[in-house]
């Protein structure tokens, strides 16, 4: 009998790990709660009525279909003993079930977090599933809407004010994308409001946008946003948020739409383990990516804490999908290595792929060590490299013709909203 | 101050009358509750993962962008004062609020009815809207992956048994598109179950399938579809539907995922006027598509009831896409001559534009008057007809696109299950 591995998570890590043991001799089985991978860096698209749900995202039975060596099961990870080597787990007809491996890999993901306030989740939803994004889409398009029913101006206003709380790339993203839609796409298509009123404020609690990103490049994006029509607001805290809007320091801003882009929480591996996790629940893994003490269990992408060994900061690896994929694919040769028996086993070392944001139609910045990029030569290579990692021939395909359209029209294609029919 | 025309609905009779009164001295408010119109003769291919919800549908607003005389609502009308010409309605945000019309065009709908068992809904969905589709496609794919994870025979048996209750266009076109999802697109997918057990069953009250076609088009419909592994069951009615299964006559089906496909029941506009309505609820026009006694009032489309002079059988005029677009023109036409203070009014007559049913990929029959095609070319034919229909340059060649991707690889590009995040 081959080796079993269980990789739970068909995100960027779980699938990577699995493609890259395509050809070894063991029998995998891989786990995860949805039907599909997610093509995360283009979600806010999905948000904004720009791409449609199935343009970013796959079913993994059709990925893996010519994969002979895998199982798919859509189950949802309930928790792990690490001393017996078994999954438990729960199907959709809330089964339990478990299952047994010889080598383990979580690759969960991670999750919004609201610092302790997950009473604001309801009024100021975040953006990790297609769900997620469908409900945005939805009340960013009725917001619209209401406001043209609106007669009170003073609401009126309050519905075409857009918060997007935390200015990492997801924010700076939507912000820019929001103010499209309402400058360009909805241009005409009004009678009693003005979209051009709209307003998209983005509240950052650290001193600039894009921290992550070298300051010149996140100030000409800074730029890039006010001239879109952007507000932001640095050194400023969230306070509390409700229905009807936000408190950032002592300002109350009114608004009916607001969207959490601000922090994330790792999957609850950590716990299932019962192991030493960092502030963000990330578990703290060794150079080898395994769980400390446990050599079949490998922890990888958002859930793990991977401090490379030439970190200057000691800070862990960002949650980005080419973190993600490398730690699948190394992994995923490490266990090739392991079964076979050897015993020399070099540990894993990041190799920088460098960061891109869009703003808006036609601009991105790109940095990639001392190497930069601004303007529209950054946006086609961020078009390039976000075609060519989309899975799947057809989607690449039909996103590029979304875009093309989109670039030469300035129309959104998916502006539905969808509701309950006996609502 | 000119004229003020409400119309009543953004589907197909709503949208031709809103267009065809382009050039006319008159104030247009178009009222639909939701924000798209959607392309209904395609939503079975939504409910089995071959289109996305953004190819079928588009913003109302922005369909008539261009159309300066038109003002769109999106809100849910509640009642019509006929007398004081006077329409109530309610918005997004549960607000009253009333409009006058000189010319009201009434163009809501239908529904699909149980035939007064109304709890079967909930077991056996019907499909007009897209939040219906994207139910029913999460129930169809869900089936197969619950039958992946089943060891129990019987009650993986049941999850991969389909039951499709009324053989009209819908009833043919969902059990041909599930047929092939399951024996072509889902064939290498899965480890446990082979789908090409999945038994597709298609229940009709009637002695045949597709009624209204001529009897050796059905026949050959029915022969296509035996071949591609659906069972038909003819002469018997349903008489009793729950979570488990159907009860047709005396026999027990059991079933996980049953769609309704029977009947229609009109809007409840028969109602707000209090008219003579038939046995379905559509309302009882006169010969110009009046409301008897009320020259301002138009009724159209599937809410109607208009018997042709002419017709035969004295059956209305069916509720399909062409009655509804040629109705809609008409009473633009006639809205113009009376703002014109032309006397003479020609009655309505329907131009026959013949009927078209597509049996899984490559098939069709097409029937007008004594013209009939069947197979490969009818199947062309029905593609350029329901694409030159499509709303809007984009969706068309997008759909195209799918089209031809889903042709030659008998993949389908929108399998995806989504679900609440927290779920």
């Amino acid at each position: 009998m081959q080796p079993h591995v269980v990789i739970i998570g068909g995100g960027f890590g779980g699938l990577s790990a699995a493609r890259a043991l395509a050809c070894s001799p063991v029998r995998i089985t891989l786990i995860d709660r949805s039907n599909h991978h997610l093509f995360q860096p283009l979600l806010y698209q999905v948000a904004t009525a720009g791409l449609s749900p199935a343009n970013i995202a796959a079913p993994i039975r059709a990925i893996l279909r010519y994969q002979d060596n895998v199982e798919v099961l859509m189950a949802e990870v309930t928790g792990i003993l690490k001393h017996e080597r078994k999954i438990q787990m729960r199907d959709r007809q809330k089964k339990d079930l478990s299952l047994s491996y010889d080598y383990l890999i979580v690759a969960t993901g991670s999750w919004y977090s609201y610092f302790g306030h997950n009473e604001w989740a309801e009024f100021a939803p975040g953006l990790k599933s297609i769900v997620d994004a469908t409900k945005i889409r939805k009340r960013i398009l009725l917001a619209f809407e209401s406001a043209e029913m609106e007669t009170d101006l003073q609401k009126r206003k309050s519905l075409l004010t857009f918060v997007l709380i935390g200015a990492g790339p997801t924010g700076v993203e939507m912000a820019g994308s929001i103010a499209e839609l309402a400058h360009q796409a909805l241009k005409f298509d009004f009678t009693h409001i003005d979209p051009r009123d709209t307003k998209i404020i983005l509240i950052e609690a650290g001193p600039r946008i894009l921290a992550n990103f070298n300051a010149k490049l996140a100030d000409r994006a800074a730029k890039k946003l006010r001239e879109l029509g952007v507000e932001m607001i640095h050194n400023a805290r969230v306070s509390h948020v409700d229905a009807e809007g936000v408190v950032v320091g002592d300002q109350r801003i009114a608004s009916n739409t607001m969207i959490w882009c601000a922090g994330v929480v790792a999957s609850p591996a950590g716990k299932w383990f019962e192991a030493v996790v960092d502030r963000s629940g990330r578990v703290k893994v060794d150079e080898w990516l395994n769980l400390p003490g446990f050599d079949e269990v490998f922890v990888i992408g958002d859930t793990a804490n991977c401090i490379q060994n030439n970190s200057k900061d000691g800070e862990p690896l960002p949650g980005v999908a080419p973190v993600a994929m490398q730690e699948g694919r190394y992994v995923a040769s490490l266990i090739m290595k392991k079964v076979q028996g050897e015993k020399s086993l070099i540990p894993f070392q990041y190799q920088e792929k460098g960061s891109l944001a869009t703003v808006g139609r036609s601009f991105a910045i790109v940095e990639l060590k001392k190497f930069r990029l601004v303007g529209w030569v950054a946006w086609v290579a961020w078009l390039l490299v976000h075609i060519y990692y989309l899975i799947g021939f057809r989607n690449r395909m039909l996103v590029l013709i979304e875009w093309a359209w989109a670039y030469f029209t300035f129309q959104r294609g998916a502006r539905l909203i969808t509701m309950e029919s006996q609502e």
